[in-house]
């Protein structure tokens, strides 16, 4: 089967085409033409979304749980046309759309329990003090939804982080109509499963303004969306520059609002000498694996390692570099990621005291690993040392000794995750290390790997900027819907007039 | 009793004074002469809050409650002092100011019990399963303090929203170190709370670098705090131009962080027809007593009453113009604020379609009560009139019909509270409106006032901009502490790196 794109926007259940169109530029296969996306979509899109909200935001939990599962419904129903045009754009394989396929639908899933548990809710409730002086009203407070959100899908995950990714199955759980401004990395992609998204929503008898896709190819539909005055909030995973650009532009709005941004993250790993010692090379060995997976192409990407140097150190680097060489080139997910990957390499190998380990040719769209090696010393007196190469590129700092390591660990930029590595002999120095790393990163692990984010209550993604730009929240798990909540509080009220989830 | 302020900063547990100084301008009384703050003071403030949030964002919640209670008590042991140098510099009355002393004593003792209770840590736990494939690690998360933390207190509650104020309460009780930008309009009254707080600190053997007051005097003091780059967010109460100013420096800072901000709100009333025609005089009475309690300085202050025109408008009109009339001059705040008061004034009252209702003669630092009308075609047609004017002046907006009431409605500002007075007989138009005012205010009241902030679990103190900068959160009740908090996942960590409150 060879799916064939139509090339056209969603707004709020139509296909709508303009007379401009841009070409995709796939991995693999005929790139296709697609309508270019204009502020004037934009601002129907949020209109529709707008008028959808005021049944929307009121519809039961129940009716956005069977919508959650419509949509996973209908996705799984478009499996094979998803599997062939998006591995054809992305340049990923089969098997890793397959499997993030399946983590789309079951967090669309996941969300439906979620929102039927109530928990999310947050129901309050302060009976009234009649005979008190002064009296106390009755008060009672839920959480509601917040109005239309944006989404900015990532170039990585064109399922699990794009159209009918984490952040649109948070919004519409909460009761939010979502605009989604298409990545022009998966276009076609996105345009099928905006077509399930349709046909769940049209299936349901709900509101087609609940969901639009605006496809992009134009700088000014984005900077449109995020100050369209309909939109209460965006969620968006992508790049530091685009990020904060965007960031900036919600923040200077005439009523500024919140911009939920994942952006860079190096993901360092802290390996403690007793488990250095204990199994060095084996730790290597996954981090190689870890670092290497899809290109590297992961917002988790463990890109830094940090040891004590020594000999343990050069058989962790022997290893490390032996295991990386081994890997061949991979296809990236786009030509500016590619190219951008060999800019961030120059940068990184033409700082003072840098090494390099492990080199290899790399051109085209394709990624080979790298491995650079750099003194505690050096890697301190260079901060752009810290800043995220997305890809396969490796750096292991060598500190002088436990203490540098820790000063190493105070002087990290915000991160998504920060990993240790650690035997019992090492509790000592983790005990030091840990309320460091939790002012740096959203998630703290120990003897694993960063990639390989879950879906569940639990998970954390976020952290200090420039991880995120608001690290109070996560983009990943059932905690990601408070994003897109506010609470209001109900004073003396008669029944007649609460929502039907404060009676319940 | 009379108070002799020391006039010095109190900078993590040290009076610190400056050769430059300032005089306070109270209401009744002597000036007397207050240190400036500077840039400097504000860094050494925020690095001695760094240095203690290591050990105080670890501390126990059962010694954070202790300081909780500790602080209550040695406000409540100054209660006297605090009385007389608070009415000498606000002008509010003795028994305003010793309510309010109860309300901040109790909202500190309310912070204690909340953390106690340990619901506000949010842990979650997603049990390991090893035999899935690929496996899953064990995943627990909780919320932890965000870091140093910026307060502004508000002029109108020189207790309550002020040095130890909602805003400094949630952030101790979260764990967070405070640094308070003290207001001009009340820096007796706040250092001898601040002096209060230091003492308590000390008595718990904590970190003095846990609070620490800044003087004013110098508008670069509050620019300097919100843009110190330890501090990691930012409350405020306070106007619309200065909370914005703050707001802007917050969201261009490298590394942008959260700014809180409690702004502007005229709290409207609309009243339906049924209650009108049954109760509309009595509350006319009420409405007059709620909008020039206190000079009408509160920034729930009920500024706008919405009716539908007819006989019952016209009486609703004349009572709440006796009522008004029989209340005398009131000293407001700061001369600033009564200065403000007569422009807001003037604005109103030269804009086209006004109606004067009650006037009088209010000077020097006096207010007493306006009384406008103006038809609904135009307040529609002049955006203006929906803004705040801070102090004892009260518009009646008179509908043409229900439907104009409910384009009214549409129509407003982000608010702190909307009202509604109605009876049974009103049940259908509240529920075409309901829908409309939830996605306009924190509080939805019914038959009631909104002045009058109950400190409760329940409570909403907040709203879309500009009531608030963050529709998200409150900074009343005890959900405000979530404006201090961030989401950390601990991913496979052993037992013992774990935090406390993860094994309990």
């Amino acid at each position: 089967m060879s799916y064939q794109p139509h090339g056209q926007h969603l707004i709020a259940g139509e296909r709508i085409g303009t007379e401009a169109t841009w070409h995709s530029s796939p991995a693999s296969g005929p790139a296709h033409a697609f309508s270019t996306g204009t502020p004037a979509l934009v601002a129907q899109a949020c209109a529709a979304a707008e008028r959808a909200f005021w049944t929307f935001g009121h519809a039961t939990r129940a009716e956005r749980a069977a919508l959650l599962h419509a949509i996973a419904d209908a996705i799984e129903a478009r499996g094979a046309e998803i599997t062939d045009i998006g591995t054809r754009e992305s340049g990923l394989p089969a098997a890793r759309l397959e499997g993030e396929r399946g983590r789309t639908t079951g967090q669309l899933r996941l969300f439906a329990e979620h929102i039927l548990k109530g928990d999310y809710l947050d129901r309050r409730f302060d009976a009234a003090l009649p005979d008190r002086q002064p009296p106390r009203p009755e008060l009672r407070m839920m959480q509601r939804p917040i109005g239309p959100v944006a989404v900015f899908g990532a170039s990585n995950f064109p399922l699990a982080f794009s159209v009918a990714g984490g952040d649109t199955a948070a919004a519409l759980a909460a009761g939010c109509p979502v605009v989604v401004k298409g990545h022009s990395a998966h276009p076609g992609t996105g345009e099928i499963v905006a077509d399930a998204i349709a046909e769940a929503v049209a299936g349901q008898g709900m509101d087609p303004g609940i969901f639009s896709l605006v496809q992009g190819g134009r700088r000014d539909v984005g900077e449109a969306l995020v100050q369209d005055p309909r939109i209460r909030a965006v969620g968006f995973t992508g790049s530091l520059a685009g990020g904060r650009a965007l960031f900036d532009l919600c923040a200077r709005r005439p009523d500024p609002i919140p911009f939920f941004g994942e952006l860079g993250s190096v993901n360092p790993m802290l390996l403690l000498p007793s488990a250095m010692a204990a199994r060095g090379e084996a730790i290597a060995q996954g981090w190689a694996g870890s670092l290497s997976m899809g290109a590297g192409q992961f917002c988790t990407n463990p890109g830094i390692a940090v040891v004590i140097d020594g000999p343990e150190a050069e058989a962790f680097s022997a290893t490390a570099s032996a295991a990386l060489g081994a890997v061949g080139p991979q296809v990236m997910l786009t030509d500016g990621i590619a190219d951008a990957y060999r800019k961030g390499r120059d940068r990184v190998r033409g700082s003072a005291g840098v090494r390099e380990v492990l080199t290899s040719v790399c051109d085209l769209r394709n990624a080979t690993p790298y491995l650079y090696e750099v003194s505690g010393d050096d890697w301190l007196a260079n901060h752009e040392l810290g800043e995220e190469v997305f890809g396969p590129l490796g750096m292991i700092v060598r500190a002088r000794d436990a203490d540098q390591m820790l000063e190493i660990a105070r002087a990290l930029e915000g991160q998504l995750t920060c990993t240790l590595h650690l035997d019992e002999g090492d509790t000592a120095l983790a005990r030091q290390l840990m309320p460091v790393l939790e002012r740096k990163a959203g998630r703290l692990l120990a003897n694993g790997f960063p990639t390989g984010v879950e879906v569940c209550d639990a998970m954390v993604h976020g952290g200090p900027y420039p991880a995120s730009t608001n690290f109070g929240a996560t983009s990943v798990g059932t905690l990601s819907i408070r994003r897109f909540l506010r609470p209001v509080c109900y004073q003396n009220l008669p029944e007649a007039l609460l929502p039907a989830d404060l009676l319940g």
